[in-house]
């Protein structure tokens, strides 16, 4: 494993801390890398299925100035179990909670610069039930059902690259759910 | 759609911008975002495909200091095409050359608060090609036959997400190639 030799904070926002740390691999080959931290307790994504559709919705997106197509997701609450916060940003995002929940997998956004993780929820079993969220305006939700989500994908912009991986993990790693 | 009515950059590392943005939402609802851009030209993720096998790599990934299974990948360096990056990343991080490339994909990585893209790249026809790179250690190359993807990567940690992307994209997006 290479070492951590020196680890330095370089910047501090109100969202992200970046980090400068100097790494020795084998070989006395040293390097420096700048990585970001500082995002909490990490977001959770929630794939909600409900009558053999999948349900997204639209979020505009600060960082590339327009509308993506994302599931359900926020940051976990201080204090908050990641199912909870699922079943919370659900109620929030589209008005339903979850009577099912699973907890699929924990996806590592970059990690290579990026220590940000993203857990998968897969919630199933909905029932309206509304709760206020932080949101600046309505979200729009959009539908696909579960035999067609190849095609519905190839027709949309500014995918939320989770998206693809909660997809494979719940058509690949819950065979037996 | 939400108008940015203020831009400010508020932290410049090596590598990394953090900028905060004023965002006015319709119903005079104003909001903070804090963005993380200034990552170059992009990144290229190289799906590589050798005798019915995917090549993955393990590389060391600081952020999360310890190895993490990924694909062939890197920056994307000035004056450089999608895939000119691609077959010299391919050459430098797994010692082939790929003699049939598909740009199947630009990958919005989180795009609610980071600008990067990656562009995933089909790589196939390879013939053995070395170029020298700027890993700080050898990297080690683990292979997966095509027909036991989902099995092969339960067994593994620390899985570079856009990996479940690029795999997703290449199983549901390129049926005709």
């Amino acid at each position: 494993m290479p070492t951590i030799k020196n680890k330095k904070t370089i910047a501090t926002t109100k969202l992200f801390k970046i980090e400068k740390l100097d790494i020795n691999f084998s070989q006395s080959v040293d390097r420096e890398y700048e990585i970001i931290t500082g995002m909490g307790l990490g977001a959770v994504m929630i794939l909600p299925i409900l009558d053999n559709n999948l349900i997204f919705i639209k979020e505009y997106a600060a960082a590339i100035d327009d509308y993506s197509l994302t599931f359900p997701k926020g940051k976990i609450d201080n204090q908050e179990k990641i199912l909870e916060a699922a079943n919370r940003e659900l109620q929030e995002e589209i008005g339903f909670k979850a009577n099912k929940m699973i907890n699929a997998y924990t996806l590592d956004l970059a990690p290579g610069y990026l220590s940000h993780q993203t857990h998968i929820v897969i919630a199933s079993e909905l029932e309206s039930s509304e709760l206020e969220g932080d949101e600046p305006e309505k979200l729009e939700i959009v539908k696909c059902p579960l035999n067609s989500i190849p095609a519905f994908l190839l027709q949309q912009k500014n995918i939320d690259s989770r998206v693809f991986a909660a997809i494979f993990i719940y058509l690949n790693f819950l065979k037996d759910e």
